[in-house]
């Protein structure tokens, strides 16, 4: 597992280069997968149970960013999964530059699938394209339903919302309709799935999703 | 309940714009804390207890800042408390003169103590000065013990850590000891509350460390 530290793009462009960057995953047969989450949503838990559910079907690899520390990619590495740790200098999102670093640091070429796991925000991550072929969005049911009112271009630029941690359900007030239909009040083709990683509940249809987006990517 | 729409100043001195309003605002008496967390931590509820508890003791005025709706504000006023939302544009944070429009909205020589609910989101707000007296920041169990890892400046920046929905500990896996271990390694003098705005447990202490500051700033 390395470490690599980033610099932000110096670039207006960053839509081109995000454009440049889907164009060649998608030459390479990899799709790239950015995804989202406030922190503490359960991004890195979400992934290890993918990771050992689908893991001998599709060539796994992995980005983190965070700002500091390491501990999530070592938790991935640890599956045995490609693993690159980036870090942002202080910043709060990834840009298509940065990812295209981590990428080819990680080499690209080999993965079917990448995540890309954001630097954990609801904000700037929604505000830069990282080139990703899908964008991914974890919304934790502690949270609160609430969300989409507040961050919503997170929600508008997302394909996919995973409500997590619906095993706590019966904790916290939550209310799976009313945070759906707020999410596609701003995106009416968002798909929802609503998971617990912890249970299994609800896994299956986020994992079928996305071995048949995987498959696409390999036409 | 007012809402305005904020601009970010186009300044290099936010940290001594942050000063002056520091001391108008120690001149005036009035202790200002910028409350900071990731979306869903539980910032309103806090407030909502808060000001419940303690309203009839001290005059308290409210700031909510979010990058979109006034569902924060609108709750808060209920209670019969002066409060502005404030709508950042888009960023991620407030500096110092958003903070001083917001707080010309709202008029702060009346309270004794106001909250600035900053955006949600432990990364950005952390590197504004406000201009606040205190900093406190709240940590919620389900986002998990680890975050001091992962946002180091916010731990750093913080005088007060509340480590909230305590309520919720036998469902998630959040060990408080650690937790204040990895973040007083970055914060020495930090202090730590952990409580839960819904069965109260806690609270008390948090209540008189903020009564204690607020009769601070009135000497």
């Amino acid at each position: 597992m390395k470490i690599i530290k980033l610099k932000e793009t110096i670039t207006a462009s960053n839509d081109r280069d995000a454009e440049v960057l889907r164009e060649e995953l998608r030459g390479s047969h990899t799709l790239l997968i950015n995804l989202m989450a406030s922190p503490g949503a359960g991004k890195t838990t979400l992934l290890e149970r993918t990771i050992r559910d689908v893991g001998d079907r599709v060539r796994i690899g992995i980005v983190e960013a965070d700002i500091d520390s390491d501990v999530d990619a070592r938790r991935l590495a640890e599956l045995g999964v490609p693993a690159v740790q980036a870090h942002t200098n202080g910043m709060c999102h990834m840009d298509a530059g940065m990812t295209r670093t981590a990428l080819t640091e990680l080499g690209f070429r080999e993965p079917d699938l990448i995540f890309l796991e954001n630097v954990g925000n609801l904000i700037c991550p929604a505000e830069f394209d990282t080139g990703a072929g899908r964008n991914v969005m974890i919304l934790s049911v502690p949270e609160g339903d609430d969300k989409p009112l507040k961050y919503p271009l997170m929600f508008t630029k997302s394909d996919v919302l995973l409500i997590t941690k619906t095993d706590t359900m019966g904790v916290f007030d939550f209310d799976i309709g009313r945070c759906t239909e707020r999410a596609r009040k701003l995106n009416p083709e968002l798909l929802v799935f609503p998971v617990s990683a912890k249970t299994g509940e609800g896994i299956e249809a986020w994992e079928e999703w996305l071995l048949g987006e995987t498959a696409k990517w390999q036409e």
